[in-house]
C-alpha cells in the first residue's frame, strides 16, 4: 500500500489531508480514485490507514480507518556524519541510509573533501537531499523522514558529537590493523533509545589531525571488517550491522 | 599501496609479471616507476608485496619482497543470487557486494524481472561485471575476485541451491510480518568455511510460486529487519550482517 508523509496538523483524529507533490503522485502516477487505500504518517509516531474520499486539484482528502503501529524505526537513533564525497554519492548515501534506518545525515567538510558546497547552492542541495530522504522513507515504510542537517566543519562536527550517547569513527587504518571487535563492543554497550553518531571520512579518508580531534571529543575509531570499504559503503555497513544487532539478534 | 590481480602462473617464487590493462594503470594512471611498491594477488590465496623492476609497453616485471597474509576474505563463502534488476543496479550490486566480501554473483531471470538478457549480449554483460568485480576486489584489498556466473532460470537456481550449506531467501513478506530472528538463527547455525546462498528477488519481489520452489529446494525465507529494502540494498544488508556476525562479534 502506498505511503505518504503529511504534517501533524494534516492528520486530524478522523481525516488525513494530502497536499503538495503527493497529490500529483496519487492522481497521476498511481492513478488512484476515491475508495482506494493509502497509508499516511505524520513523521512523529502516528501512522494511519486511510480511504481516499476526494481527489481535488491541490488536495486529497482521506478518511482514517485504522491506526497502525508499523514499528519500523531502528531501536537506536543513528546519525550519519559524512565527509563531503564526490559526485552524487551523498544522494546515494541519503537514499540507502534512509532505507536502512538512519534518523539524520550530517554532512561535514573534511580536509580531504574535494567537493566544497558553495554557500549559494547549499539550500538547493539540502532540499534535493530532503526530497530523496522523503521518497526513500515512504518506500521503506519508515515512520519518520530523516533530517538532512546543514553542512558543518570538522571542528563543528567535534562539538556536535557531545549530544550523542556514543560516537564512532569508521577508520580504515583500524581495518588494516585487523581491529575488528571494537564496533561490536560499542553496540553491546548501547541500549534501545540511545543515540549514536557514525563519522565517515570522504574518499581520501580522515586526516590524523581530524581523527585526533574527534577522539578528543569522545569518538571511538572502529574498523568495519578487514576489507577496505568505499566511503559510500561505510554508512550502509554500519546501519546494516546496527539493524542486525538490535533487530535480528534478539 | 596499489593492488593488482594476476594469474597463478604470473607469480613465480621470486617474480610477478603484470600484463593487460593493469600495465597502463601502473604506468599512466598511477605514474609509477621502477623501485615503486605494489601488491599482487593470484586470487588463489597467495598475496605478495613487490618492487617494480621494469615497466615495458605490455608488461611490468616486479621482484617479490614479502609474502603477505591479508586475511580479508569473509569466513563463510557468500554467493548472491540476484533476480535481474532494472538499469545498472546489477553493476552496483556487484561493485558493493565485492567490497563487502561476496565470492560469487548468480543472476537469475525471475518472473517479475522486467529486464531480459538477450543471448547475444550476455557475454558482454558478464565481461563488464567481471571487470567491475576485479576493480572492486583490488580496491577493497580482497584476496580473490568474485565470480560472475551465467544467468539462470528460477528452476535452474533451485537446482543450484543444492550445492550450498545454507540457502536464504530475502523475503519482504517476512519483513512486513515482523519476522526478524530467522536470519540471525541461520547465521548462528553456520560455521567458518561453510557456504551460503542469498536469494533476492527483482524490484517486484519474488512470486509466491518462486518462493515455494526455493523453499522446496531447502531455502529459508528471512526478513532483513522491519523496513522494506530496495532490491539492490538487500544484498548489501546480508553481506554487512554476515561480516558483523563472523568478523566483528568474535
Amino acid at each position: 500500500m502506498q505511503r505518504y508523509f503529511v504534517t501533524e496538523d494534516q492528520l486530524s483524529p478522523t481525516t488525513a489531508i494530502i497536499t503538495g507533490e503527493d497529490v500529483k503522485h496519487i492522481s497521476r502516477v498511481m492513478r488512484m480514485n476515491s475508495g482506494d487505500l493509502i497509508i499516511c504518517s505524520d513523521g512523529a509516531g502516528r501512522t494511519v490507514k486511510c480511504q481516499i474520499e476526494q481527489i481535488a486539484e491541490n488536495q486529497v482528502t482521506a478518511r482514517i480507518i485504522e491506526e497502525l503501529k508499523p514499528n519500523t524505526e531502528l531501536p537506536v537513533k543513528v546519525t550519519i556524519a559524512q565527509g563531503l564525497p564526490k559526485g552524487d554519492k551523498l544522494e546515494f548515501i541519503v537514499q540507502k541510509g534512509t532505507e536502512l534506518g538512519a534518523v539524520a545525515f550530517q554532512p561535514f567538510s573534511a580536509s580531504r573533501s574535494v567537493v566544497k558546497w558553495e554557500p549559494k547552492k547549499v539550500e538547493k542541495k539540502v532540499e534535493r537531499l530532503e526530497k530523496i530522504a522523503k521518497e526513500a522513507a515512504e518506500q521503506a515504510y519508515r515512520e519518520q523522514i530523516p533530517a538532512v542537517l546543514p553542512v558543518k566543519s570538522a571542528a563543528g562536527l567535534a562539538a556536535f558529537a557531545a549530544q550523542f550517547d556514543m560516537v564512532i569513527i569508521a577508520y580504515e587504518e583500524e581495518a588494516k590493523a585487523n581491529e575488528q571487535q571494537r564496533f561490536a563492543q560499542c553496540l553491546q554497550a548501547l541500549t534501545p533509545g540511545q543515540s549514536i553518531l557514525i563519522m565517515i571520512g570522504p574518499e581520501g579518508g580522515l586526516t590524523e589531525a581530524e581523527v585526533s580531534q574527534f577522539v578528543e571529543a569522545g569518538a571511538v575509531p572502529c574498523g568495519f571488517g578487514p576489507r577496505i570499504l568505499r566511503t559510500e559503503t561505510a554508512a550502509l555497513y554500519a546501519l546494516a550491522a546496527i539493524s542486525y544487532h538490535f533487530e535480528l539478534m534478539r
